[in-house]
């Protein structure tokens, strides 16, 4: 755990009281987001796209196809940013300039390292467990090929910088006589009921690791 | 409603099947996702960065302030590509390969334009009856110091792409007979029950509107 952060590049300008450099409520964020906007360039133009990932220690784990060209500008080490983020709520101010949102928000900045070999499978299986925890025992691992067919990479948590807003509307007090309703609604996360596969054996009940996943996790 | 996509820029080389055309269906993943991810390059990094916007017809609305660079830079007209996606469920294959997430995901190219004026001062309240319909009428709308403060910019519709993962696991013909349970986890994105500011007037009760968000909206 070395964290270079607030590095320049990371430094929080706008709103820096909102900066954070507190690494466990950041691991706690990349622990809990299922989906994170990782953004590679191409002549000038950036594109950013959505992508599961898994934190293992001071590195990011993302996987994706041999033939994405993401992946595959990614694994040649160009520069990237991963930023995960969760909306926790809606803050409703009595003016519309304080309005806003509640939310947590992670910015990675570096180059991936692709990952091969018993690395590469160890990395893998971390990422299934950490979609689904428990999973990585029960399911069919990839085999030789799908390996083949897909780039695992590894991002150092090296420069990062987290973002954090919460807390109730900010109005100014020339505001807070207005006969106008302010206050936070909260945004909530959860997985529903599993619904089995359509060609699921007759036999196979829904483990109790799918169901052990707890509320507001995603 | 003059959808140049799939422009090449744009068109999901991955996984084409789950392409969609579907100008409605952008519409409505647009009109729901509350975040986007935005990005801008600066000397060859890339930057991606959490925004609300709202849709106002055929362009995006966002905003933020004046002094913060990622929006000087995209009010200059850097190329960006701002990307919502809503993740809807957790694909449990009886393979880790197969396994993956139910998203619909936005990827919209282009340049932004600084709205002034008028259609600044129109755009905010857009955007804030977006966020939270109804509101607009009761909310103190934006000063003129509070306006100097925004930057308010307008992204066109134009090169978009849209790419929505729904379905079964699609799990190989030889994993069929695994006796591992494969299905989907969906996920469910609801308000809270609102939460009053502490220093609310005493005499103002949660408008009906914030109470009429209708679940799963983010």
């Amino acid at each position: 755990m070395s964290p270079r952060q607030p590095a320049s590049r990371t430094r929080v300008r706008r709103l820096p009281e909102k900066q954070s450099g507190d690494r466990a409520a950041l691991d706690r964020l990349l622990d809990t987001a299922l989906v994170a906007h990782v953004a590679v360039v191409d002549n000038g133009q950036p594109f950013v796209v959505p992508v599961a990932f898994a934190r293992d220690g001071d590195r990011l784990i993302i996987h994706g196809s041999n033939a994405s060209r993401l992946f595959r500008t990614l694994a040649d080490g160009a520069s990237t940013c991963l930023t995960a983020t969760i909306t926790d709520g809606v803050v409703v101010a009595r003016s519309a300039f304080e309005s806003s949102m509640h939310y947590r928000s992670a910015m990675v900045l570096g180059r991936c390292t692709e990952l091969e070999g018993e690395a590469k499978a160890v990395a893998l299986q971390h990422l299934t467990d950490r979609l689904l925890p428990g999973r990585a025992s029960e399911a069919r691992p990839a085999s030789a090929k799908e390996l083949i067919a897909t780039k695992v990479l590894a991002l150092p948590l090296d420069e990062w910088s987290l973002k954090v807003s919460d807390g109730a509307p900010d109005d100014a007090a020339d505001d807070l006589d207005l006969p106008v309703w302010a206050g936070v609604v909260p945004i909530e996360h959860r997985f529903g009921e599993p619904v089995d596969a359509p060609d699921l054996r007759f036999d196979v009940a829904v483990p109790d690791y799918v169901r052990a996943w707890p509320d507001g996790r995603c």
